[in-house]
């Protein structure tokens, strides 16, 4: 196992208390427990946004959370649930009297846990709704929506409910803003390498030299085949073309585009396929709003990249251009 | 060679265009030649810095192109330097009238062609300095640093003096103050897997599972030693203990530090790395005052990582935390 760390053991705790030390003056454990981040400007005013989910995906998850983004973050152990007991307490520190979003990808653990969670601070008359994630095109049929996961898109929901909620919105029109926002929202990856859990030491898949999989999950969950490796032109156009099958692009709609590296892919590849992709909707006449090149949600060393499609409306396009600073996401630089 | 591209040949042609469809509004190419790139702000009343080299390592070198950077990039095949008209067009085009300073990592073909380049310019009376950057710590002894290679801790050059060249600084104070910067500026790295040269097909080194390379350069160039992995807390401590040999470190004293992944490091593991030299500053009562934890400075899927620290002095402080606004540098987030 060929990674830089101390002891696998204390990966997690180790990682977030980097993150505390890089970024004292925006984010804070929660009464010292570095497992449930909040964001430090406090806002009483709003409705709170708060996720939660395992960890080795950095940004995802807690790398969002601040001002114009998520109000908290629980952490789990690496691709494993945090406990509804963490996220119970994330959910009362981060109800500022108009109610909680709950907003996270759709893993069973995930589920279980927050919806536990959910109950108790209902008993302590909390206004909670949640939102599950399930923007991987490539893990369910859409008859079976319910099964699929939530990857990259993720990060645009959070962007456009942390605007909103920043906002004013307040959470019936917060959850029905971020639904729609999902409803736009698909996205489709390929990966090139398996990742390594810390504490479990060998790799999540084997995959030959000369093969990609295609529409893997990102902790390594199997995908629709094993293809032999494709040019980006051909990844750009296999993701868009699935993509379009659910939601339709034509002349003047505006979009907006994630190209996401899973961790080992350079940003060289990323943006040569972000050139393909972008030649593809500007010879349809889509314009592309807000390209977000980069890692965004990753797993840790695994090589590969999602290509993430919001179709824009003018209120999604509004929300998405807001202002953001988190210490993973600003959008100074999105314009 | 388990790459994302089209045709090698076309690797940095295809990565440049994506570059600038993503960022239409900051960057240009200099009349269409995509191998300049240009700040799109110009400005008229400063002296313009330039830089060039090889391509594969973004964010470095184009991707500081932008407002309180670089005012221009040439943009070299991979690993390889552009030619020496690209880089005579690029400085008559950041000559805004108080002359061009040429900042770039001590490379022999990058040095070759800014000289020639800058005979050129001075022939055209346009005033031409040069700094070369050679912070790599483990490349060569101090008394042969001009040996030395340019890495990482070029970023936090070219984002003092390109802060100072905003404030009006002149041609002879900003060499100056960018020469105080480099004799403050420290880097070294350990890498645990080699890169692929697109055009070549074949790693750059080999080294075993259970091994890492210390010292090694960005272009694979050979470092110190092959030892066996060591943890976090033992790299930190190590390339500390190695900068410190040049660098004193007293109670009191403010830094800026970079770990920057190469490649295929996760972000995850830079946080641990991160969190142990926190550690060992806070231990000696040395203040971090802008820590920068990703990638700055990349060998495509080299994996591993560089620390650069950059000792500060009241003037330094102030031009590393000016504001700078370019594709792949934000300083926003970097309070």
């Amino acid at each position: 196992m060929k990674k830089i760390l101390n002891r696998p053991e204390e990966f997690v705790d180790e990682m977030v208390e980097g993150i505390l030390y890089a970024y004292p003056d925006k984010i804070m454990p929660l009464n010292g427990d570095k497992r449930v981040i909040l964001n430090k400007t406090k806002k009483d005013n709003k409705v709170g946004i708060v996720t939660a989910g395992g960890s080795g995906h950095l940004p995802v998850f807690l790398g969002y959370v601040g001002d114009g983004m998520l109000d908290g973050c629980a952490v789990g152990n690496v691709f494993a649930s945090p406990s509804a007991n963490k996220m119970y307490e994330m959910i009362k520190a981060c109800n500022f009297g108009k109610g909680v979003l709950c907003l996270y990808g759709n893993y069973g653990g995930d589920k279980l846990n927050f919806e536990m969670a959910m109950s108790m601070a209902e008993m302590d008359s909390i206004q909670v709704k949640e939102i599950r994630v399930m923007d991987d095109i490539a893990s369910s049929p859409i008859e079976t929506k319910d099964k699929r996961r939530g990857v990259a898109g993720m990060v645009f929901a959070y962007k456009v409910a942390g605007a909103a909620a920043q906002k004013g919105y307040d959470l019936e029109k917060l959850v029905s803003v971020t639904e729609k926002a999902l409803d736009n929202i698909r996205t489709m990856g390929i990966a090139l390498s398996p990742c390594i859990v810390p504490e479990v030491g060998k790799p999540t898949f084997s995959i030959k030299d000369d093969e990609m999989e295609i529409g893997m999950g990102i902790h390594g969950e199997v995908g629709i085949e094993v293809s032999k490796l494709k040019t980006s032109a051909e990844v750009a156009k296999m993701i868009f073309d699935k993509i379009a099958t659910e939601i339709s692009f034509s002349k003047n709609d505006e979009v907006a585009v994630m190209i996401n590296g899973l961790g080992a892919t350079p940003m060289e590849e990323l943006f040569i396929v972000y050139r393909d992709l972008f030649n593809i909707l500007n010879g349809l006449g889509v314009k592309v709003i807000s390209p977000h090149v980069g890692e965004f949600a990753t797993s840790m060393e695994m090589a590969g990249l999602s290509i993430t499609i919001m179709k824009l409306d003018d209120e999604l396009k509004t929300l998405l251009l807001h202002d953001a600073n988190t210490p993973f996401y600003t959008n100074a630089n999105k314009k």
